[in-house]
Formats: structure tokens, sequence, C-alpha cells
């Protein structure tokens, strides 16, 4: 039994899995981030995830980066699976407020502003080239590269920038209880600037409304000759239409279906507005029998740090659903 | 005709270039070190070296990187090269006194101290845990590494710690008039240092009197399962001896014939006590017509950043003295 209802058509003998890893100030806004135990610690979970997705478990701090609720963050399925699939994934560095204390490609940006008082990536465009660099060395190296993100905060940037490239779209929360009406106070203040530079052209967005991460991701599809898939829910979608709007074809999703079916959110016609589809998978957590994997169903983190792409990557890889929920259930063991 | 006299038997057909930049405060001791045109400028020489290995150009500032005598710095070489191979470099940035403006797989290291006046690299055994996780992510990636170096002032702590380690080695130098009395001093007061706090493990020795790069390229031969090839001259050597003491198979070394027949330094004699080897390329730069690649021949520089690493593995995969000299000519242009 897999956890995806159809195998899409890849072929593929050298998969790469990496996360890129980033900040922006707008996760320290009340009520916009659950990727946190409080709003100004979410600036320490992106650092916490890649050290769970490189080293596999955390010796940096004494915590695990837990949503207000306590559940565990989605980089522990994305570790998992990467273990499952036999694979050592790599973290990129795109803009962390905290150093890391594990090995990451770096591009040297920092933590991103609020979009709100001036421009949120500055150094967008130096992160799209180098970002272009990346994607050049990562494809002599490998034929698939699955690419992620965890940015607290990125859904907010997310909605920013696809409302700026004139999208209307809705984006997913990683909260049960939706900050619709802070996150569209937020946008509509980022796209009523933006509106009034007049700024259209897409790193130009990125850098106004954005995010690192996006302006690095967008450079990675630029230049990677294999086939990349963006692993994630809006965050990556905002990416993909930053890449369409690049002129290059988008590249296509894998995300789980809390995701797609966020009612909330418009990530399938959204997708399809962008010219893009994605892969969706069904991990059935609420039958797992894991108390904080149960609530992704009840709506809560739903994806996030690459997890539902790891997921789909490991069922593509022939990893039936049973050896996929006995390798989460051993590697949660910890993460209770 | 070939610029290396015996071909190895070595079959690989994903090769991987990568160069570990890190910096020393030692080198800024005058009469040091030839990299940089001030004992204080050589600080800065090794992450404009990566820039030119990344982006194949300087950009970042108005100078390329030479000796007070105006000898272009060999990661121009070690750029020709790789692109005349097809390959994207990449970087480590081990411990850099300058953060880089490229990207570059990082490991949060700082630029290593004066090891008369204390620990040099305290946070050697992180930097070597680092450098084992790298070297299982490379080895996911492909069947062979070539691993050079650009740590000006780094011949000076490879004395260092081949002394501590037990070696009777003389190391090379980058100036023609060789600063051995300047190094010796500085050897016999960090070796003296070591024996009175009776340091013997290996890593112990490195975060006494090493660099970065050495705990980093340490810990990548200690887990990566292909062919592992370091490029470099008397600093990759040390790094071998500390494989060896660690108790691993030390990498076989490439490097250029100016190494090898420095008069003033042992590499052969000492790579034999390590229980290695090494192959030479012989570049024969007096015939190039470059009057800076003709003073590699006239003792100066004659290594570094990889060069002659670069040069055999161009080489190795089948291109004749003619090709790398015309690539070297084309790329040198702009170096003049």
């Amino acid at each position: 039994m897999s956890i995806i209802s159809e195998k899409p058509d890849l072929a593929f003998s050298r998969p790469m899995m990496g996360i890129v890893l980033g900040n922006t100030k707008i996760s320290t806004v009340p009520g916009i981030s659950a990727a946190g135990p409080t709003p100004e610690l979410t600036l320490a979970t992106s650092a916490l995830d890649g050290e769970i997705i490189v080293n596999g478990k955390i010796t940096s701090a004494p915590v695990v980066p837990v949503s207000p609720t306590g559940c565990a963050t989605p980089a522990t399925l994305t570790r998992a699976m990467a273990e499952l699939c036999g694979l050592q994934p790599f973290v990129v560095n795109a803009g962390l407020a905290f150093p890391p204390t594990y090995p990451a490609i770096d591009v040297y940006g920092a933590c991103g502003g609020d979009p709100r008082e001036g421009d949120a990536v500055p150094d967008a465009e130096a992160l799209y080239l180098r970002g272009k660099t990346l994607g050049t060395f990562l494809g002599e190296h490998s034929d698939f590269l699955l690419l992620g993100e965890s940015v607290p905060g990125g859904t907010t940037t997310a909605l920013c920038v696809l409302r700026a490239l004139g999208y209307t779209a809705n984006v997913s929360s990683s909260h049960v209880a939706h900050p619709t009406s802070v996150k569209e106070e937020i946008c509509a203040a980022v796209t009523s600037r933006i509106e009034t530079e007049n700024i259209t052209e897409p790193i130009a967005v990125v850098r106004a409304a954005g995010d690192p991460m996006m302006a690095v991701c967008a450079g990675i599809a630029a230049t990677y000759p294999g086939t990349l898939v963006y692993a994630g829910g809006t965050q990556m979608l905002a990416v993909a239409a930053v890449v369409k709007a690049l002129g290059h074809i988008p590249p296509k999703l894998a995300t789980t279906v809390y995701v797609r079916d966020d009612e909330n959110a418009t990530f399938e016609k959204t997708a399809a507005e962008i010219g893009t589809t994605a892969w969706f998978v069904d991990p059935d957590f609420g039958n797992i029998g894991h108390p904080g994997l149960a609530r992704y169903c009840a709506g809560e983190v739903k994806e996030g740090a690459g997890a539902g792409g790891a997921l789909w990557l490991a069922s593509m890889m022939g990893h039936p659903k049973a050896a996929i929920w006995e390798k989460i259930r051993e590697f949660m063991k910890d993460y209770s």
C-alpha cells in the first residue's frame, strides 16, 4: 500500500534532497507562525530544523522545535524519510537569524526584514545569482533534486509575493485557527507599497516583500539541469510563481493532502494559474497512533521543512506505507 | 604530451573538486606568507581565492590576490583547470576572516589564532565532526574527490602540526627567500607548549597548533567512501599525518614538482614516513611564456589553492599539455 495514489513517470538515478533555511522578522509578529513556542522563538526554529535534517538530532540546544500545542517540527519527518531513502540531506543557509552548528551550504544572506517597514531582502539579486551558481553545482552531481524550505512566517511572505505578482491566492497556515486577518493586514500594507513604488520585476518583488529562501530557490530553479521538484506547500508555490515570472518553467511540487485540503488556502487553483501542478501524499497520520502527528490531520502544521516532499520521495523510491510508518514511529520515539 | 609522467590506475566516473578555505592569524606575522601584498592583507586572500574558484573572477573587490612581487594567486590555475574539466568546483569555509560573497559549504568555524598565544583552533573537535558529516554527503554524490586548501600562513601551522606529531619534517614556502628562521622560532615555541601540556591526541594537536582547514579536511577523510586525493603540498601533507594518527589510511596527494623539488622542504621523505605517496605534475611553466607563471619555477608560490592537484586532474582526465597551456593562457589574460 502506497501513500501516493499514482506514481508519476519520473526516472532518476542520482537523487538529492535539500532544504533551504531562512528567517523573516515577520514570524515574530504575534499570531503569524506556529513554528515555535513563542513568536520570538520562531526565529530559532529553522536553524534547529536544519540540525535535525543534517545530524538526525539536536544537541546544540536542550529543546526540539515544537508548536505552541506541542507538535514536533515536520523536520523530523524529513530526516526520517531521508534515512529511509539512504540519503544524507543538505541544507542551505539562505539567511538565518542564528548561525548553524552543522555544515550548511551558505549563500551569506541575512534574516529577512519586515516588508511593511522597507525592503525585506535587500540582497535578493545577489542571493538569486548565488542560487544560480548553486543550481549548476548541484546539477553536476545529481539528476533529481527535491528542494524544500524552513522559513517560519514564510506563508505570510508567500502571500505578499503571490499577490504582488498578480495572483488572488490565499495561503495555508501552520495554525489551526487560521490567522487570515493578521496576514491580510500585513499583505495589504505590503502590496500597497509595491504598487506605489511600481515594483514588478520578480526579484525586485522578492526584495520588497519576500524572504531570503525565495531568492535562493528561484536561482537554483533557473540553472538546475535535472528534474527539480519543490517540496512544500504555499511557500514553494510562491517561489514557483517567481520562477514563472522570470520566464522559466516553474518546477512541479510535492506536498501533503493536508495542504491541498486546507479550505482557507487555494493551493491547487493557484498552482494551475502559475502553470504547474503538484503531487500529493496522504500519510494518513490520523491512524498512525502518534498524538503529535494526528494533529497534522486536525489542521496544525500540515507541512514544512520539506516533509511532504520527503514522504513523497520515499514512496517514489519504492517504500510502502507500512515501512514509512514504521520508520516515522521509530524516529519519533525521541519526539513524543 | 602530458604533464604527468605516469598515469595512476584510478577509475572514477563522478569526480568532484573542492577547496577548503581558512585563515590563521599566523599569516600576519611579517615574513611568513607571500599570499598577499602585505602581511595583514594575507587574511583576505583565501576568501578572494574562493571567489575565483567558484565564480571564475573577482567582482567583490578591485584586486586579485598577488604576492609581493606580483604573482597571481594559484587559484587562477585551479579555476582554469576546473573549466577545462567541465567541473564546477565547490569551496568549504572552514574559518575565514572575511565572509565570502559566493556560495560556500560552511562549517561555521573561525579564523585560527596564533598558536604561540593559546589554542589555535578552539573548536577543532566540532569542525572535525562537521567534516565527517560533509564527507558522507559528498561521498553520496561522487566517487572521486580532489580536495585542496587555501590558508595563507598554513605552511607554518603545517610545520607545527607535523613536528608535534613526531615528524622531523621541513615544509615548503611560497617565498623565494625561505623564511625558515621565523617559522622555526614559531614552531619551537608551539611544540614546547604542546610538550609541556602533553598534547598527543591528533585533533587536540590541531586545536593547539593547527588551523581550521586541517580539522575539516581530516574529518572528510574519515568518512569519504570514494577515492580521496589531497591536492597540495606540505599543508595537505600535515593533514594526511593527522588522518594517519587518527588511525585512518592517509589519502594520497597530488602536487607540483616545484613542491617536490623544494630543497628547503622534505616533502617526499615526510610523505613516506606518513605512509602515503604523491603524484607530481610538471606544468613546465618556465616555457609557457607568462612572467607570473615563470616565477613559479623560480621558487615562488609553487602550489596553493589546489592548483597542483587541479593540473594533475586535468591531465588524468585526458587533457594534453597543449590544451592545459592554452586554457591557462586564455584564463590568465585577465591576470597578467
